[in-house]
């Protein structure tokens, strides 16, 4: 299907199949070698880049929403994707944004299309391993690109509040719920852990603070080895325990209180 | 305006009004020596209790929605409500269920009457100091109530799932987020302090590892008075940095990274 057609399409099909007045945007963030990336959609006219986001379906849960989406857009599948915030201004709409855009298509739009009406949006964030996930397009053939944290382009309508709120909320994340599984190897690192956490937290840490306060959340295995290759003093290897991890991720952390 | 007519004027009203298909709930906590509650809204026909909750207006902020819902249910004002998650599933909305209730009101609601579509509801929680509030039941006057967080009532639909999520996200936010001010009097010990985590964790703490852990966050003075009226070892009296404690609710806390 053409570009134009599949707008067409949703705008036709979209008054009847999908929840009125509500949308999911998913900020995709990557980790590979110390780097954070967040995977962006190119406008399919502006020199602008979004979010990948899409609508609900009338029957259709909203956090099934937001896996198609990704997995439509963007090829990944299988991610942890976390809800974070709503944004429900009604200003965040821009009706005139849409209808600039339509005029392009060459697609008229009603002045009370369903389209152009106010969407509330849920946020939801991820965080992958950048390098084994190749980015497709989807059925909107929009370039989808891994873009560093520190360089991110123009982004559309308030989809820079919505990168910023989701970097937050990774951050605080750091403090109640394990993450690093699927970013590291199996076993790794004190250091590489700490690297980790410095690169979403975009500072350096305290070396034995990190240890002290890592180690006491309980979801670490220090393994009878150490790691190869290394001269002298060499580290210890750790990996998850993964029940720990797992019930960590339900339940918040051992936060020592 | 009697119940029926005030529920009457919202049916009317509604399609044009209010955005479709997205709701609010709210889950207020209330805090009183040391006791941990939870505000509810008695069902107009059933023997059931529902959180207080209401819908958006068309132009209508969706926080601003929540607080006026708290408002106008409860009495209560200049609370923070805090966002904490979305119920988007297609079977939380019970056409059946609503249906019933309208037919003993006498008020008579078609198939496809907007009411009775599907909702997707914002989840708000927020925790006060129960003492200082008197619930007032609103322009629908059913009984609004403090209930014993042990001892909930039956809820209707999915509330007691929104209410169980909303302790579990009051419980995290105690994690990276500072709790007490409006809780506690202004110049309180730390054994005070303490009890009021241990109410909302519902369980011990071990005084040392609380203290160091709380004077980490970097958020509390220690006063040069100790608490009068206690015969010897008088425990000092602290109270909170207040710049430093709105920034910890902005930023998260100082969590020893």
């Amino acid at each position: 299907m053409k570009k134009n057609e599949s707008i067409g399409a949703l705008l036709t099909a979209g008054e009847q199949d999908l929840l009125p007045a509500l949308s999911v945007d998913c900020v995709i963030f990557g980790f590979h070698e110390n780097q954070l990336k967040v995977l962006l959609v190119k406008h399919r006219h502006r020199d602008m880049w979004a979010l990948p986001g899409g609508f609900i379906g009338k029957e259709e849960p909203t956090d099934a929403a937001a896996y198609r989406v990704l997995k439509e857009r963007t090829g990944l599948n299988e991610i942890f994707l976390q809800q974070f915030h709503v944004f429900g201004e009604p200003e965040r709409s821009k009706k005139e944004f849409h209808l600039q855009d339509f005029k392009k298509d060459g697609i008229n739009v009603t002045a009370n299309h369903w389209i152009l009406q106010r969407f509330v949006t849920i946020g939801y964030y991820a965080l992958v391993e950048f390098s084994k996930v190749s980015p497709a397009s989807g059925s909107i053939p929009e370039k989808c690109v891994w873009w560093d944290i520190h360089k991110v382009p123009t982004l559309i309508l308030d989809h820079r509040k919505i990168l910023d709120k989701a970097l937050a909320a990774l951050r605080m994340q750091l403090n109640y719920q394990p993450i690093g599984y699927n970013l590291l190897p199996k076993k790794f690192t004190m250091p590489e852990l700490q690297k980790l956490y410095e690169t979403i937290l975009d500072k350096k840490l305290d070396r034995r603070n990190f240890q002290r306060k890592i180690l006491g959340f309980g979801i670490l295995c220090r393994l009878d080895e150490t790691k190869e290759g290394v001269a002298h003093k060499a580290p210890y290897l750790y990996s998850f325990d993964l029940k720990k991890y797992d019930d960590a991720l339900n339940d918040g952390l051992n936060l020592g209180w």
